[in-house]
């Protein structure tokens, strides 16, 4: 992966990062792997991407171009294989890219290793098309962290932010393993299979090596308080759950508005059907449950006041990643005249959702960098479920991560002036 | 209009504020008056009022019983008829509430005097019925005057809000009339009939007897800066212009969710469809112009970009006061994929203006018992075209609205600990 | 219920025709109860109703003010407390209408006698409030026809229709009871309760009678080969099932556009929201079920290959009656290129159903008089599952209708002629 | 264009029909040509065809393969670039068949003259990036009767169709030579260029030639009085006007329903917006004339009775071909209740007409086989304004597409049977 724009000299050594993705062959891994490279070499505009834009002038994030990809993956098949099916079905990974990137992606694919399956659910091993084997607990981990250490010796690495992009996990019932990191070692060492997913095995291993990590999932099995308390005694900045990138992004965006007028919503239905593994997923009862968990909670806590509300998701294979949903907003106002508002959003689910994890990937970097251990509220405006954060209103969320960014420029500023 | 809560007794003064409508028997006015009365005597919850929310708790403001209404016509009948109209129509004032008002109704007829029509422009005449007469201006300012002093006194209010409600006026052209207060005062003189509208002479009259002006029409013709300058002189508190109640309402709130995710929007059409007088006068060319003009120009200044907008207006009967508005955004992401999203918005305009205008007469009478004159940048959440304010993203105005909010109830406890 | 229109002489004897309604005070039935006695009086246009209209020219089918109604129901109240709380909560029946015919509805409800609720499921026990009682099914049977005859020998009736308006049963079993008049029979007399529901006792005891049968509901406890049976035995007209009256309605008028121009559908999903007690009885998985049965076949009928389709329906406590349903249509053109199409429904069931049971209604009487027993398939085009029609395609359907009024308007002059 | 099908035997010659396109290289005449020999390749199903489904198994048409392709255009450039830049904007034709079709593109090219802009409107010149030069009309005439004959020789063919897929001309004003096929060839010999528009000099050419014609723009110059006198007499067939493939399909495959209904449409509102040339020639006031015409009539003609419509094109460049319309039918039934309906319909204009126009060549060049000259009403519905159909009805238009084709299979039979 050769910098076309900072040649590698003497004096100015370069600081490249690592990029962990759990799940890195799925659409979204393979987007944002394909797409960062191709934006890297200016092929597209870094459309989608925050950290691109004039609000981060002057805040010393990772170059695109100095970000290196590897991960686990469970499913067989190369990350051109990925980008080719991607192109085929939505066209979202144009020709001219995939050709641009197609033997990057194929060095890369070195970088990737075998996951886990320990119990996944029965939904994620037909899609994958096996089962977890009878490898211990102890074994998993240890190889899980192995493969890690391996890539940031292979490509000199000090820095590597983890990434999860797994398919999304059934709900995973509470156990006493998860109520501390002691306890969660002693499962680990028991080989208590049902007290974790593959999610939490993920996190943990990050939690160990010190690695930031993003859990971009609704998978309720990564950031256990067994896990998140590991990550704040290692200091280690961590964020989570799942990507807010389509219909509850505008959700959060258009639900203050209606406190703004005192207009009473009385029901909010959400309708949303995809295709591809993810919708496939989604379609089992038991995987749509965690998320449809994270998507519903937010209308109250903006509004202040229960109201009915609905989501649904439905599996459309004819739609692939192409994500439609479809939102009715019943209201009332003066004089208790009922209205209404409807929606209709037609988004590439990867498209808006690898541009969001590229963004995380460079301030959870910033974080640890800038000695900033645990939580990370200032992302709250891009997850569903916000960990530790009870904010859902997304301008609210927004301006908190715009004054996140004002200070560090502003410390930036005076360190320099220091200087 | 006797209050069923407020007793009056020796001991404590009522204060009463009068509440001067310009176009006192519009849908808007009507829907105003008559919901202000159903709200007032609990028939109705103040549900569309955020002055009656937690926000405003603390707050000052008078009483919605303590508000006497009377105001300028230039169209026959009563407000009776305009109510069972309304109700017949659209349903929105509900008969129970039409019937527990309509004895008020008749008496605050009795406050409402005739209007004018001067230089209104062809459309506002065939649709009022009859065109301006021959009356001096100055004559027709010294009338409207003597007509709210009138009021004022028959009703013993030391304090009045006045409120624009007319129909949408064609486009003014600029004049030399405009400048200065003494300009203006000297084209009255003058009798330069073709340097003012209707809005003028009211919007002049209300700068002259320095009652607070509310400017909710999008005609261009009031703020004029000859006037704006004349509330300025005389301290008193005004603001404008063209209530932000619909389409355009949830067009800034949206649009910054497309900011926060560096989404290029390529496209937003927007197309409005309503029925009634509005909509009778909006379908004309050189009315909608000045309609139009207010609601375009808010995406550029949010998105901080050019981009292909369209606001399209247009007349459908069957609709009455049932606006309906389909919005299409169409957006780029990551990689250069494009996305769309689409709204329809189907809300009664008088009963989501109407409470609007209620907040605004109420915060506008606070801000002259504060002593705040000139323009009240706080309520530009409320305008699609807010005076001397460049923010039209509308999460930001509603902060400014809240932060005043707050140093109002702070200044109003040190007050009353200094008591 | 006295005529303004045929004045009862002593040489043109007046024919009154029944209408005995199976589920009497539900918000359809009252809506058509209501509804019929405003058209009669001429209160309002008789839109919504095809035997009005230019069609139906020359054939002699019943006046509206010449149906007489009555009927069966399970919930307590009264017509008039019925009509108001569809006022309070749609606005459907307007106020003038209900002050005209309240009178007439308080006379009709003397006409409506305790209904039935063997069998009939948790979810109607639930709304109504009680339970089946331990009556046997003989007794129930016999009550029930003593009712029709009382009624018909009060108001010196000949001719009288059925209409089954119950709320949606679940699915019932196949029971070898349903196989033959004399198996259903046995089972009655065995009081077999299992092998019956509500909808079952109606429909038998409509043809016991002889008597015309409209099954409106998605129930298919109805129209039992047992029952079907006894209808053809008796050369008795019947007709159903589940009014094709919202989006299906949609549904099978757009779906052959897709076939004429060979653009192969992909995916239809439809997705329905409604309030009300139909609402909240659909809410339940085992009523939703018949009724989703009935609405999802026809796609695969018109356009000829299976496709994906899904029909939601969800339960919206606050749109009381206004139906809305969403539908997507992803369809495949020339050169593999997909595209889509998206429609929202926004529909009063009841308003849209109540004039389809009256036309049925004259048109079942219309049948019967002119000796045409069984299945009536010219009403296809009023049903979501026309019995013994394969054919869904509603332009068809509706060709069909239009021969059947040609026919009979043909022999009719040809009648005349030889008289 | 070797046929990968039939093999050129001695024994049966092969019968190939040309297919002569004005505007062969707009985006409609591109995918029209490239999809053709996509098709006949078998590289894409025959989607969107109506020619090719069971419905004309047995009636001799033309086969894909033997279609030679020709025309005149009046724009620079390749058809293999027109064809690149529609794979660019769209992504409509993929490329895979843009390679596989590449050098027949290329081939074609050879076929392509150049065509007239005489009196084609200042839009049109613009678009183009030239005007119209000097040469007498007589010349013209003569010119593009040369290429169309040098054509037929070139490859040996004995019959060809000729369609016109110009973009939309402005209105031409009623001119007296339009009255008669003498008084045209006299207004050509004097060279009165207004009179004309290059549709009435390419309709002309085709009825002096003999060629049935199929016109598929909103033009109202090319079926002139004095064309279609001409074609009749030379017993040649023709049809148009104005493809029937977006919003205007819809419409009319929907209205019909709220006639089976007897439920009053109020309103019908329709706004399309588009990209591409055709929308930026479109957002000319005088070319959208012709087309919103075009497209406004039918309700009426359908409902049998006036309604409020509206027909909107507005040009959103971001869109390419992507056409996207949103409808809004408000309607009254029972009890004069109001309820609405919307659609939104996203289809690429270019893909859904291709077809269309290749099934019309297929079936003009059956119909001149047949000696049916004159227009042909069994194909009204593929057009918004079939020439000399009252029926806008889909679906009537529809079964009279079915008997036609019916009649000719049976004729073919009884032929078939007789030898």
């Amino acid at each position: 992966m050769p910098s076309r724009r900072r040649p590698k000299t003497a004096g100015a050594r370069r600081e490249r990062v690592g990029v962990w993705v759990f799940g890195a062959r799925g659409g979204l891994a393979t987007t944002l792997i394909a797409g960062t490279r191709a934006v890297a070499h200016g092929l597209c505009p870094p459309l989608g991407l925050l950290t691109e834009t004039e609000l981060f002038a002057g805040v010393p994030l990772a170059k695109l171009d100095d970000l290196v990809f590897g991960g686990h993956e469970v499913r067989p098949g190369t990350l051109v294989d990925a980008a080719q099916e991607i192109h085929d079905r939505n066209g979202t990974i144009p020709l001219p890219v995939l050709h641009a990137v197609r033997k990057e992606l194929t060095a890369i694919d070195k970088n990737i290793a075998a996951g886990t399956l320990v119990n996944a659910g029965r939904t994620i091993e037909e899609v994958v098309g096996r089962a977890a084997g009878g490898e211990h607990l102890r074994a998993v981990v240890a190889r899980l962290e192995r493969d890690i250490t391996a890539f940031l010796r292979k490509h000199e690495l000090t820095r590597c932010v983890c990434v999860n992009l797994t398919s999304t996990e059934p709900h995973l019932a509470p156990d006493k393993a998860h109520k501390s990191p002691a306890a969660f070692t002693a499962a680990i060492a028991a080989n208590r299979r049902t007290a974790v997913r593959p999610s939490s095995l993920y996190a943990y291993v990050a939690a160990r090596l010190r690695l930031p990590f993003i859990h971009f999932t609704p998978a309720n099995a990564a950031l256990l308080p067994a896990i998140t308390a590991l990550f704040v005694q290692h200091d280690t900045p961590f964020m989570g759950m799942d990507g807010k990138t389509g219909e509850t992004l505008v959700k959060s965006s258009l639900a203050p508005m209606f406190k703004y007028r005192n207009l009473r919503v009385l029901t909010w239905q959400g309708y949303n059907i995809l295709g591809d593994r993810d919708g496939a997923v989604l379609a089992h009862a038991e995987n749509k449950r965690a998320k449809v968990e994270t998507k519903d909670g937010l209308l109250p806590a903006i509004l202040g006041y229960p109201l009915h509300t609905h989501v649904g998701i439905d599996y459309v294979p004819s739609l692939h990643d192409l994500k439609t949903a479809w939102d009715f907003v019943h209201f009332q106002g003066f004089l208790g005249c009922k209205m209404s508002m409807q929606f209709t959003w037609q988004g590439c689910d990867a498209i808006l959702a690898a541009p969001v994890v590229l963004d995380m990937v460079r301030l959870a970097d910033l974080a640890q960098r800038r000695g900033e251990g645990g939580p990370m509220p200032h992302l709250a405006c891009f997850f569903k479920k916000p960990f530790g954060v009870g904010e859902h209103d997304l301008h609210r969320q927004w301006h908190a991560l715009v004054e996140y960014v004002g200070r560090v420029r502003l410390e930036q500023r005076s360190r320099r002036n220091a200087t």
